[in-house]
């Protein structure tokens, strides 16, 4: 079984920060995410908010993170998924569809997954036109009409980003305003090929082979109707990847999202948790970063207890 | 009296942070700095943790982010001192010397100043050998020997500065080992013309115009003794600056740190702080501007009371 004595559980902004104090400070550290490094960010079409860089795609961004964790000396282990957790021991055990770890220390910044509407279509249409990543999949939909669900930050950029790729964006939001950043809602209402229905909510997703139309309910009006589209992007937001923190018994809030102090520690000594699967109210990349600085900074006194935290 | 919505203290990371979230929010946001923007970041000769910018000078570092904060629509006022703060009326007023101001909301993020070591003599030659900072004042001693007090990563990153332009580096650390990052430690380890002195503590600064020599003592042998140095760089940790918060009724620690949540939040209702002044027990750039920017998202939830924070 091999050892080290850090593993970090995600490589997206907070898993990288966390990376890049945790090899820094001379911990033999691990980081593992069960698909590519990066993260949730790298997904974003543009990325305007994090401190330094005014404007960068999310993958730029986050390719950098990966590039700086990697020469500041950290291991990373993308494709490879934990499957089980042991904090019961003195040394915690990570085992994985490869192998099996033993550490001193772990951080979890497994992030968040996009949260689903629930309505019929969503699941047979999923990868037939209904996607949760603009930038992933927008570029399928060239010149065509596409739909974006949402208000926030993500159905606002998202809805930027297709703009310029798409004939026309129609937005549906179950509310009458946006609450994306005020400088997203001026670009959208700048952009003649977009089209946002208020009070909307969509109740199904039709289509043949692939998506052509849906079904829309105006919740004030009491009306539905059914509009054609080629795509439906669902960006209604996000709910942590705590499941196999929860099966190792650390503590959750109500929502699911791991409790975490001050320092990002949770219920288990040596556990920490740090970005969007935290209890931290703000999901930010700025945000996660500075979780992910703390908690590698608590788990480096914890491994090493240091003679200025004693 | 001009009317603001936000008004932050201080354009160092976290205000800048803070400053970039505000205005992109669609608030009227104003930065006020009693010096340069940038803060303490833009002191270090090199900053290797900011995850994004895996080698970047510190005055570089800040101002791409006071380039990006002035992008997002925030106003910067440089050179100008706030002298009295009134949190007691529904709208508070922030006295300048050049100015009194309305607004909704503050944010203090004021940092910190460099600890003196408090010995005969510190003071006599403060800018005449005596410096807190590598980076401004290390070139006026190049080819000479100076002194670096101190055993964090300030400490060491201005004694890797130092040794590229002095002859030789002296270090006293009143421990027997840094508490400096493991990655700085070693590169210091590497360095010709650095010498240490651990369990050793400077107990006065002399010189006639300029600084010529200092004495130090052995605190495990007891010993005395004078060596030639042409200047002394104190690097041994800040102090907040948190006064006029203190004189507003702000509650501090036992230190002087303004207390905050984890929303930022301090004892009163719409004002808040972020970075090296607040109690958060990290200070590194990357936690400034996660502090910063959940302020400003919940300084923004005060002022607007979107739909979505009911």
């Amino acid at each position: 079984m091999e050892n080290w004595e850090l593993i970090i559980i995600g490589a997206g902004a907070a898993g990288l920060a966390a990376g890049i104090y945790g090899a820094r400070s001379g911990l033999k550290t691990l980081i593992l995410d069960e698909k590519m490094a990066g993260g949730a960010a790298s997904d974003a079409p543009v990325v305007e908010n994090y401190p330094g860089f005014p404007q960068i795609s999310g993958g730029e961004l986050t390719q950098k993170m990966v590039l700086h964790c990697k020469k500041a000396g950290a291991t990373i282990h993308e494709i490879e998924t934990v499957t089980a957790l042991d904090f019961t021991g003195e040394r915690k055990i990570v085992k994985t569809n490869r192998a099996e770890y033993e550490t001193i220390a772990v951080i979890i910044a497994t992030g968040s997954h996009y949260r689903e509407i629930g309505v019929k279509g969503e699941q047979e249409f999923r990868g037939r036109g209904v996607s949760y990543c603009g930038i992933c999949d927008g570029p399928f939909f060239k010149g065509k009409r596409v739909l974006v669900i949402g208000g926030g930050n993500s159905a606002a950029t998202t809805t930027l980003y297709l703009s310029g790729i798409a004939a026309e964006v129609v937005v549906t939001h179950r509310r009458d305003a946006f609450r994306a950043e005020d400088a997203l809602v001026k670009d959208i209402a700048s952009k003649k090929n977009v089209q946002v229905f208020w009070n909307t909510e969509v109740k199904e997703i039709k289509g043949e082979k692939l998506v052509n139309k849906v079904v829309l309910y105006h919740n004030k009006a009491g009306e539905t109707k059914e509009i054609a589209v080629d795509a439906v992007f669902v960006q209604i937001g996000e709910a942590p990847n705590s499941q196999i923190a929860r099966e190792a018994d650390l503590e959750v809030d109500e929502h699911g999202y791991i409790k975490t102090d001050v320092f990002q520690r949770t219920s288990v000594a040596g556990v920490y948790a740090a970005g969007d699967v935290s209890s931290h109210p703000v999901k930010q990349v700025g945000t996660a970063v500075g979780q992910g600085i703390t908690a590698a900074l608590e788990a480096y006194s914890y491994i090493r207890r240091p003679y200025y935290r004693t």
